[in-house]
């Protein structure tokens, strides 16, 4: 097999054997096949696209190219729930809590965040003493014990993942619905999933910016999961706005918290129920999803899901009394009140917007070396649909330095877009794939 | 001006500004643009295409990415000829002499040959004492003195086209008009051609197997002249066959010869003729192919096209005696006939596998770095069209070594198709396209 045949099949159309894709993944990740030919393939596949079958050899290629963690010495079905990332999405610090409670397992490796959206890992470690880094051995007794345990990256996961992806950000290359689809199913795979689900985000503030696009990608993965034998749920959802109201990594543990203690935002909660019931259904725990939200909300309302998470947080390490008080969690030095300009109804918040103001305040990472202020961000105190008077407090900036802090405020009055007419309150969830 | 954008651009099927081709172009010549980069812009390009402005844009960056050679202290048009290249393709040794004993300098830098096509330089080498590296004084007061210069090419041409050439082989990016005709025309127009007389191969032995392919890539080299501002004629030729009968290094310089004496095989006479009555047109010299045929004919015959190369071999330092008396050319030690295997017409003679027949006699390179053996090749004695009987020499073997002329034997066989009903010999020109 010679890379330039295979590169050269892909350049004109023709459908490539899983023999094929391999070959270059391997190649690849061993160094045999240079960057340059890897470009030009990643090329020919943006354009030609790929089958069904290429993208799902591609996934597993990838998936098998480090270590594969092997979830199977814990009981039952392990279900992984996945974001595409969004700004304001706390749902695992929700959803894993909340699905441990109803007896189904979580064991899941999360990520930091880069750009304007947020990572999972970032926010608990606003918790303080929390450790994000678990050795093997104490996840999984973790999980066996209390049925939830969620730690950073280890291991070499998906090393073709991570060196095909840095190429694409350099070749133009990102933006191809099974070079998408395969990178996020290949480190799920190796993490370990049985079965998936997927929270597929959608506008601004998204990497799939309209519906159709987010529909396809969230095809794609679905199809990726049922031809590798890995049952795949994918809930394509809002992400025009921000979800529930704060953005930042200890204001959304903090909202986290409200919400598991069943006082939380209304999108944030309902979020969280659906993707947790999707789980629960494809543990095979409950027959439909109405029956798993039904069982996720007495859990929200009995207490059971708030105990599960100071478990969890005691369990790796965290402060509890953190927990039960918020106001313990790192606090910013100045709040910025984001005044309403004019009478009327909110008609527009942009999701990237907000999420940018938020990097600008230091909550982001530019790059991955980046150190990030765990105590700023922003709350958002008015919503689309929302009716505002000249003066309100739309939103608050928390800020550890004044003049990034009004720079905020600047950026978030321009997310902003009131009219005079009044507007609607949009769709949270568009659609489930599966 | 972003890379980045750039190759997004392409890759989305939209024109590029020629100040885009050019800062790719420059920033790839000067390291700035990496390897994987200019690897997923060709990919795009190949998949995408090129316009008739952007491929002219192409071709001048490539063309002013180095030295240029200016000749404009010569006088006149110079006008250059190119061969895409083909099996037993010696025109340039009978062309250049014959246009510049017709009045009009030709000032040319030439190749070595690689894979199964011969190259003039290689060629010109097996003439004893013939000196193909002139300093450039030399080159143009041969010009000045005697109308004709042929030497290897000097100095940094095309440096762009020469990398980004390397990369296209390792990409799978080769076989794109846009990128074979800048290519092309990027080195003649740096080596200071005013106009440009292309013979474009097509058949078995060439690059462009059919007429369909090779006429394209005729007239997108032909748009490039034109808009550029250097008239271009190409002349789109039979290569399914080699042209004329020696194939091989010495043996096509003795063939040259005779062709110049006014005794060479007919399909070669009449490309020369053709090909230099258009770089006649170009020049200005002729108001007409018709008359400009009419000249060089005439100049066969009176035997001025002879004196010239004569002229020509002594001012490069060649044995002219060799040139008197072609046996004092290097000889093979073995001469090994291939015999009709059964009475019939001969159908087909693939040029392609007699130049590989001849490649592994030692006449042709597989590699830049491969010597070859310039005494050993190929003689057909009979061609597409011929009646043979069983046992007739269809072609003769010199070679070097017994056992590469054996296999050589075999080949060549190979090459011949004989069919009981009689055949037509081809067209040797297809199309004229200016």
């Amino acid at each position: 097999m010679r890379s330039l045949d295979i590169i050269a099949q892909k350049r004109d159309g023709k459908e490539l054997k899983a023999a094929a894709i391999e070959f270059l993944i391997n190649g690849y990740v061993a160094g045999d096949i240079p960057d340059y030919q890897m470009a030009a393939f990643l090329m020919a596949t943006y354009i030609r696209g790929m089958t069904k079958a290429e993208t799902a050899a591609l996934t597993m290629a990838m998936a098998k190219s480090g270590d594969e963690l092997d979830l199977s010495s814990l009981p039952g079905c392990k279900v992984d729930k996945h974001s595409t990332g969004g700004v304001g999405d706390k749902t695992t610090l929700v959803v894993g809590p909340l699905v441990a409670a109803a007896g189904v397992p979580v064991a899941k490796m999360s990520g930091r965040g880069l750009g304007h959206t947020g990572g999972t890992i970032d926010k608990l470690e606003s918790i303080p003493g929390f450790r994000v880094e678990l050795a093997q051995t104490e996840f999984f007794s973790n999980v066996q014990r209390i049925g939830l345990a969620v730690c950073g990256q280890t291991g070499n996961l998906a090393p073709a993942d991570k060196k095909i992806y840095a190429l694409r950000d350099v070749t133009a290359t990102v933006a191809s619905i099974p070079l998408i689809a395969s990178s996020i199913m290949s480190k799920k795979i190796a993490a370990g999933a049985d079965a998936i689900v997927l929270d597929v985000k959608c506008g601004s503030g998204a990497f799939m910016p309209d519906l159709k696009s987010a529909e396809t990608l969230a095809q794609a993965m679905v199809d990726i999961g049922t031809s590798v034998g890995r049952e795949t749920v994918a809930v394509v959802t809002n992400m025009d706005q921000p979800l529930g109201a704060a953005v930042g990594n200890a204001l959304e543990v903090k909202e986290a918290i409200m919400t598991l203690q069943n006082r939380g935002p209304d999108d944030l909660t309902k979020l969280s129920l659906a993707l947790g019931a999707h789980m629960l259904m494809l543990a095979g725990r409950t027959a439909s999803v109405e029956e798993g939200e039904r069982i996720l909300q007495e859990l929200l309302v009995t207490g059971a899901a708030w105990d599960k998470f100071r478990e969890f947080v005691a369990a790796q390490g965290g402060d509890v009394k953190a927990a039960d008080n918020p106001k313990l969690l790192s606090q910013a030095q100045f709040r910025l009140p984001v005044p309403a300009p004019k009478d009327g109804y909110v008609a527009q918040l942009r999701a990237d917007k907000v999420g940018r103001a938020s990097m600008g305040l230091g909550a982001g990472r530019e790059k991955k070396e980046d150190v990030i202020d765990l105590a700023v961000g922003i709350t958002v105190k008015c919503k689309v649909g929302d009716q505002v008077h000249q003066g309100d407090v739309l939103a608050e900036v928390h800020a550890n330095d004044i003049d990034r802090g009004r720079q905020a405020v600047a950026e978030v009055l321009e997310a902003y877009t009131v009219v005079s007419e009044p507007t609607v309150s949009p769709a949270l969830i568009y659609r489930v794939i599966r």
